[in-house]
């Protein structure tokens, strides 16, 4: 198992970045958005600010000491004992008594093109959408991040950094009978409170049905009480423990990803030439990623969960029948921290761990990274912007599909150009022991093949980092393992890891 | 029934507008876009050109004169004559032999809030994704547009300026055996030509489900064969034929509301005050926005439309037993000018016309319009921008619902606040004389409710027309009759009507 192992390749004094940050006036375009001065300097000197201003233990040793403090005994059950949760007679969906949090159902694709042309699955529906919200506060000047510590019973080992709020209308309209959700308020009526972020994502494709997530950041106008699980943090300390295996939770690099944080990517001001224009224009960037969507039109439909082929049910999961993919299995969860002291759910769990990995390289002095347009049969539009590889190599094995592209190249990149490697976690409140190793891979210009089929297939594009965070800033455009790789993107920028050209 | 009465509230000189198009270098902010120079600038110049470089006879007479060529005879027929159409056994959809095209199905939607709780339609689907392409070319400096005279079968009296071409995969992938679409490689492989815009968009969502158009504008790179029904155009002639009854067309409107035109709607450089800033910023309307989506969630299933409750269908349509809303009626087709010489397909009758409408205002100079954040159950996210005003009143009589609010403030509008007012016609290939009054009411800046209830409620924003434009160039933002208002304003702006502060 990959431990992480964030490469030292340093390219320029903290310093340097922090000076960046305070200079870059005015408006920045990020990809398509002009992102106007004073939020994004915020933000971006916050990134920087690697030590809190308001007094505690670090994180390292908060989140530990968090993770004793609260515990989370969670156990698997048979799926004939989750409490409040059946089979539907006839279509065999599973189903709370209530109608809300979720359903497990069929799902059925068809396709013109691809390897596979057409297939059905089980697939998580739930039309709520969760607000995963960060109350974020100025102390001396510098932007602190209300951060939480929570355990999921989908998580693999500890309490994970959480925003302060993650929590779906079913959580917090009462259906689950629980206290009311800490900060929820700033979020659903922000009152005096700035709303610096808002935008509806998407979440993991091959498993939700059209699953959206509301991405917020929310500037408290007054005094915040701070609960016991509860953290004021700067951006830095964050992205400082994006460099640890499965500690960020999955909601806080979402919503971080959505952040305008164009300026640590900025070239330094004293860099002898001006930094290049993007490899595409943004006409020609929409023209492709439009045909994208075009050339592989995709019908899918919901159906009965009784009625898909290739899975069996058996007593204590919902299985495929040659055990890829994943399994729906089912727990019984009690909690000192939650506003519900005990309950029972079925999880979705992944068979096999994932590789996620952005190829990255410079153009004329600015960063690219290698996006793919890839087809999720629950994306709302079909298509969306991911990582160079987003697979499960385990689940190809025996099946005769291609191997992806790309894939060997960044299983077997040479350690110097591996700037970041880390296990990191699906979201653990439906997903179960979901670790995938999130790679950033940068290639040398002197690797350049411009002009050669081989380093934009017809699926991939190289963008500009700053143009990706243009995407993320608008709703179902980058997927949500892109912004996860997004997220520890700028965790490096933040070290100066990758921010300035080399 | 109103003719067109397009007031000459005349607000700066044309000349004026010239310079002001001409001298506005570099970025020009759009709404969250920064629409970059000279392609901005080349749109606005075309815009303000009046009279085609390209010899040829005036648009009126050309489009008359090719109504006269072409002709389309049109006929009712039951739909169980509709040759290659059947009714599915079981479902009772209606479908083409071919599975293309589209299908008449059942559509359920349940909503926790909103007049109507729940209700089940007749609807069309359409997987294809069509494309409304613009093909533009420079002559003597000036960008033209090729434009199309066509006759649809759906139209009420006449042939349309159409654009360039208009197909699905179903007309051009050889389904219905005609001859290949004219300039469709311009678009679909458009090789050294230029794409400038291509954006998907939603069409009614009301009728349609999940239906989506790509909208293109590509600029050809060389000499390009002009056909018996094409010619090109200026901005300029197009925008002016919107100040005609019916004649643009739905999907002319829609691709020029995609156009970077903001430098239309710029203060004169000689304005006394620089223009202010809108009245939400993009953060408060990201946020109003996501807030009115997450607010009002709407459960929509396909379902058999056998099962559909409260329509009937009889041997010549399927109709509501009320008779509100629309009809599903059949027609045999014959022409002259087309791919396919016959066919009969069915088509979507709105039983009564529309009221489409936005309220204008300016806000320290600004022109604003008060957008609606409408929920359409055929949309992809559900809700999008729409105008003030969007209704069929007829419909609503008798129903004990209540009236639209700002209905009738338009309706009632004395007449010199009405800039435009004129009749424009869905899209002709699948909806039937469905003629709707477009309205451009423009409140004076004393009748400013500024801070009242009445002129913000809680699903409407004044939002700049800029801001309006950002939201268009990305896709599943703005509804297709906002997008036709927004057309017609360009139209008013260009003839120097409605662009330049009082």
């Amino acid at each position: 198992m990959p431990t992480t192992t964030v490469r030292a390749a340093v390219r320029g004094a903290e310093t340097e970045s922090v000076a960046a940050a305070g200079t870059a006036a005015g408006a920045v375009a990020v990809g398509e958005r002009p992102v106007r001065g004073r939020t994004a300097t915020r933000f971006a000197a916050s990134a920087l600010a690697r030590e809190s201003r308001v007094p505690g233990p670090a994180p390292d040793d908060w989140i530990a000491e968090r993770g004793r403090a609260g515990a989370l005994h969670v156990e698997r059950i048979p799926l004939a004992d989750l409490t409040g949760w059946s089979f539907a007679p006839g279509t065999g969906d599973l189903r709370h008594d209530s109608g809300r949090f979720f359903s497990v159902e069929g799902l059925s694709v068809r396709r013109e093109t691809g390897p596979v042309k057409s297939w059905s699955q089980p697939v998580l529906v739930q039309s709520d959408i969760g607000v995963l919200g960060l109350l974020v506060k100025e102390f001396d000047g510098v932007l602190h991040f209300l951060m939480q510590a929570k355990m999921e019973p989908g998580n693999a080992t500890r309490t994970q950094l959480c925003p302060t709020v993650q929590a779906t209308r079913s959580n917090y309209s009462g259906v689950h009978g629980g206290s009311p959700v800490p900060y929820l308020e700033y979020f659903l009526r922000p009152g005096r409170g700035r709303v610096l972020v808002d935008v509806l994502q998407s979440e993991m494709g091959s498993w939700f049905h059209r699953k959206r997530n509301r991405n917020m950041v929310v500037e408290a106008p007054d005094e915040v009480p701070v609960g016991d699980d509860f953290r004021w943090m700067t951006l830095g300390e964050v992205l400082g423990q994006l460099h640890r295996d499965d500690i960020v939770n999955m909601d806080v690099r979402t919503v971080v990803a959505c952040l305008p944080l164009p300026q640590l990517l900025s070239p330094r001001p004293s860099a002898p030439e001006p930094a290049g224009p993007p490899r595409h224009d943004s006409a020609a960037l929409a023209h492709w990623f439009t045909g994208m969507k075009v050339r592989y039109p995709m019908v899918t439909r919901r159906f009965p969960l009784a009625r898909v082929a290739g899975w069996k049910r058996g007593p204590d999961e919902i299985a495929h029948e040659e055990d890829r993919y994943f399994r729906i299995l089912g727990v019984r969860v009690e909690a000192t921290q939650r506003e519900v002291r005990a309950w029972s759910q079925p999880l979705l769990a992944p068979v096999h761990g994932g590789v996620i990995a952005f190829l990255l390289r410079r153009f004329g002095g600015v960063l690219h990274v290698l996006v793919q347009a890839r087809v999720e049969a629950g994306l709302l539009d079909g298509v969306e912007l991911a990582p160079t590889v987003q697979c499960t190599p385990a689940n190809l094995a025996g099946t005769g599909l291609p191997r992806p592209p790309f894939l060997d190249a960044v299983l077997g990149a040479p350690p110097a150009a591996i700037l970041y490697d880390t296990l990191l976690s699906d979201e653990g409140g439906r997903i179960h022991h979901s670790l995938a190793r999130h790679l950033l891979v940068e290639l040398g210009e002197e690797e350049d093949g411009e002009g050669t089929e081989y380093w934009e297939p017809e699926g991939f594009r190289w963008i500009s980092v700053e143009q990706l965070a243009g995407f993320t800033r608008h709703g179902y455009q980058v997927n949500v393992q892109a912004r996860s790789l997004l997220s520890a993107l700028y965790s490096l920028c933040a070290a100066g890891e990758a921010g300035e050209p080399s």
